[in-house]
């Protein structure tokens, strides 16, 4: 006999007896819920819900052929995962590697509970030199003058190949074509080094520089074909003061760029996220 | 035919099955949940939930006597409010005036549902010249030396005499006797101007001052009869630096006060906060 | 003999000996410095210095005719004004009041050294009943349909009569003609209700609600023809979850705006804020 | 011919005349001021000042030769440094690697420019398998049972041997003795997991989590003799819920503490921090 833990994610039209359908539902199938958190986003009626179980005996497919009827009755989009079961994740990075490095570090001590299936860079091995990549695949997927269809072609399959559920773009700071961004919907996460959606956009420690603010930030966001447009999965800031230069904003920006991407990526990878049209709903820990 | 909104506050022992019973209960009376969030305490076992329902039809004393039976299966300790029903609130107030300003501004905007029964102070009404009382009652109990008794004896009749259930300390800077604070367990916030448990006692931000922190802040917590030991129920900080004098502390200091008090007694006023042991969960918005 | 308090703040192209020129001729008239900042732009080659001293003895106009030859020769932009003479400022006003109140409660209680000449308000004195004015004049010069340029003439005529100084929009909620902007150039701070520049221009809480932002805030600037483009003072942030709705974001952020805007306020009449092109300078207590 | 840029760090008891004294010698001397702060505290009586300058010409022994007659004249504790000259830092650290590694990476990128003379840890190299040491000297000097000293006295020696001038414990979780705290007074700091003065001494995470705090933060101190008692170089906080257990604030403490360190380091290493008896005054950028 199996014992396991399940996290239940699903959002749907709000109406009443949802809460009580799947509570009851797992109650019945002897689960017994160790977290709960839902939203009900009465501008949109739509309903989020997040529940973390644990049962014995009742394997995921047993369990998502329970759920399935509820899931139908209520018009659900949902996702049923066993915790165990670590996700998937591919990093693609350019020059900069303080996110890249932080991640594998937090992925190398389980503070981020993932499999790593590669890094793909557009700068060859060597610029990464001295990044602990212990026994990470490493691809150079350099884009070529006119030749970006292709190496975006390249990572899909690549995605494809390794079974990745979620891409990161830790500061990838190429623009993904609408084709790429389209097939990744939902599942790649982006650092944009500014408080969106102020400063979109090419060298934006140098625009909040010319501005004047007095806060910078940094945000995580889904990607979409729209350009810093994706759902925002988390933001962070930094107070500055007229002492900053565009450098020491990019240096104290590194800071808030990578907790910011880690927090983003720990929530999705715990089912915390989940899209609410244009925005996200956030169950927070 | 009545339509309502009312909030249900709960804790007991944690066991399966909780979510279900009362979801399901609200669902067959026809409530329609509007906001629910639940906390499995894993390290105490204690389970806490709060719903926010509406429901057309059935009284308040209609909704207690069904859930009842519910509440005594789990061995509940709950509260059932309609939210129409303003809580009754009486602050207490020494010298320093900024928290009794703002709470009374943020009542007159709307911000904070609630009735002010009385304002309780030990300086007289000419020390609150330039405060905006409106219609609010002003009540002077100075202590007199020897009979801080007698006076915490006029509060608690006045308590009784004015239906009040919430008690803050918007700067009261008494030490209250250990009867008076086991008297109002549980319904008496404090603002303590410290970021507990950094400086308790008298004058913290001239403690603050002379350890040579770099971050003060504020803690409002309620009130028991060990001293500045009560449970949290929020707290705020601001970065300072070695410019900082015992003075412009106290002036920043009030900022992070009346915005801490405020929050606290916004969410004790939406039943948000509920006991844990020595610590609160607080249902945040 | 006379003993006072004077804060010189000066800028300037940057080149070497203007601390030296300016601390030796402070020293050599008996000043004694308590108080010291400097800020080199090398960006823009402009250096900044505010200094802040205690003499006995020489009046204003002696030390400004003492400090004048050096001012010329490096070709400094500079004030010196008396510590003791209070600034005088005017106060403009909407609907909203909860700036106005925050502002009106720190003077009295003596965190903001200002005298107000008056609160100017496009709503009638009734609008704000329960606000307490003490002994300031009130206003109520409404902007009458096709007549906003008599209206800001009146603002105007009134600024010079009382010899006001700078000019608050406390949430004043009305579009500035160019003009007016520019009359009151490098005088005039406005509270924009976001994190400027995300959400310039109407119901900034509505786009930041929509945009599904984590974070909202506040920016305190000087007025320029160019609507919430104006050089930043001071800005703050609060972190904000799927909860909240455009009317939550409003309510907190009330809090941001309000201290945001005493702040800069504070700083101005410090004299702590320079302005160094499109950007200022903030001398941080 | 050689062109520098050196920066000078001093306090004194306060007095008129030594900003003009200081700035006049430098303009004489041809040097160009880049950056310069003063402090002047009135409570001590002490005056604080750091200045950064570029010339052409004097070496750091003719500057030094320059400035004595003026630090003795005014009785000052003064440094001088050509900031080309990298500060010679020795980490110390146990079992949890988080802040060594966001150390030595930020020394490679070049954020922090410092020459890491060694890392001196009480657990064997294998335990920091994964951690990127470059050319760093790794030196394993466990703690024998009773021989806590003869420990001190080998790494006392190592500072020694190797030029260190400033010592990091990066979460070395020793607790030292009297001798070697003193040995190393004002040129060691430590990163302490809590707020001090919150929750000092042993597992501050779980003194945290057991009195429900809502914040929690990280300290950076100059260490002395008295455990956690040091003067505070920087804090800084994050905000927790009921949900957090000790286990997850000790995952969300890393991200404080590592970059709480930084910052002290970094302040430290540009001669920023200057002590002001038991408190430090730091001239931010």
């Amino acid at each position: 006999m199996s014992s396991a833990s399940f996290v239940l994610a699903l959002s749907c039209p709000n109406r009443p007896g949802i809460v009580a359908a799947v509570s009851t539902h797992l109650f019945e199938r002897g689960c017994n819920i160790s977290d709960a958190a839902q939203y009900d986003d009465t501008l949109s009626n739509q309903f989020f819900m997040r529940v973390v179980f644990d049962v014995d005996g009742p394997t995921l497919a047993d369990l998502r052929a329970g759920l399935t009827p509820i899931a139908e009755r209520f018009g659900m989009t949902w996702s049923l995962r066993d915790r165990a079961q670590r996700r998937r994740v591919m990093i693609l990075v350019s020059k900069f590697d303080h996110c890249l490095v932080d991640l594998l570090y937090r992925r190398r001590i389980g503070e981020l509970p993932m499999d790593v299936t590669a890094v793909v860079a557009n700068h060859p091995r060597e610029a990464y030199a001295h990044v602990e990549f212990t026994d990470t695949t490493f691809h150079h997927l350099p884009i070529e003058p006119g030749a970006k269809a292709a190496q975006e072609a390249q990572i899909l399959r690549l995605i494809e190949a390794t079974d990745t559920e979620i891409v990161v773009l830790a500061r990838y700071m190429q623009i993904l074509s609408g084709e790429f961004a389209t097939a990744l919907a939902g599942r790649c996460i982006n650092i944009h080094h500014s408080f969106l959606p102020g400063f979109k956009g090419a060298k934006p420690y140098h625009q909040a520089h010319e501005r004047g603010v007095k806060v910078i930030g940094a945000t995580a966001h889904f990607v979409t074909p729209d350009l810093d447009e994706g759902p925002i999965i988390e933001q962070d800031v930094e107070r500055i003061s007229h002492h900053d230069t565009p450098d020491t904003l990019v240096r104290k920006g590194r800071d808030i760029e990578r907790r910011v991407l880690a927090r983003a990526l720990a929530h999705h990878l715990d089912d915390r996220v989940l899209l609410n049209g244009k925005r996200t709903v956030v169950f927070r820990d």
